[in-house]
């Protein structure tokens, strides 16, 4: 669990510098062999790009691979349809989720498709994200499309 | 079904942009209202970006906006489980795709979650799928991360 909350600690720093541009504070990180290999953070304001949800920035950073089955996505918040269907396409097999309360996200689909989550429910990413959906609710709307559940 | 072409074409011409370019030849099209608002192609070649999908590339090049329920996205290819759970996550309703005997894709998916998805069975667009399978098939293979069924 220590290596977890190192680990997610990671995609926290990534989140925490998003929401210091004024982005949606949400970050992952990939870690391979017991490293970080890849991190990344919402950049729909940054960018103007609706795609670039942290775990999709991170992906993205990653680059080209053609084999994911050695990867861990640690990511602050559980992932929303678009991000959980990148992951059971790539094949990461293993996902460790910061929190699903500010957002309940797509587990069951990422169990369904044979993807390990690991919930560690960590306050920080909890407060972090409370702490602006309360300060920018219509920015939070638009980054999942008004849709918490779909 | 002739509006129907003419926008599958739309599509097809940025597939085959891609694929002059040496990248994957797959391209797409949002329209609004009668007409083209936005359009894209693969650019994993040419940006070493393995989520630029074409129809990633396309919602991207959209932009920002909270509300995606009057648009149609045209796609000369069945949709992977990353685009198309980013079609159900942002609400796009209508998908038109080109073909999908080069990859069957995830119409069940969309239709499961409301979206409306018509196959077109197009033949230039299953043509030069097919010819750049044959020419690049570990590229193809790469762009799906191996996986033809998820």
């Amino acid at each position: 669990m220590d290596q977890h909350r190192e680990f997610i600690q990671a995609a926290y720093r990534q989140a925490l510098a998003s929401y210091n541009e004024g982005g949606l504070p949400i970050g992952a990180v990939i870690v391979e062999g017991g490293r970080v290999v890849a991190a990344g953070h919402n950049r729909r304001v940054q960018d103007g790009d609706p795609t670039a949800h942290g775990e999709m920035d991170c992906i993205r950073r990653l680059g080209r691979r053609s084999d994911y089955s050695t990867l861990t996505l640690y990511t602050t918040l559980s992932p929303c349809m678009m991000c959980a269907g990148t992951i059971v396409q790539f094949g990461i097999p293993r996902v460790v989720v910061g929190e699903e309360r500010s957002f309940p996200g797509n587990r069951d689909f990422l169990l369904d498709h044979g993807v390990d989550v690991l919930l560690l429910d960590d306050s920080e990413c909890r407060q972090l994200m409370g702490r602006f959906i309360g300060e920018k609710p219509e920015l939070w709307s638009e980054d999942i499309a008004g849709r918490e559940r779909v």
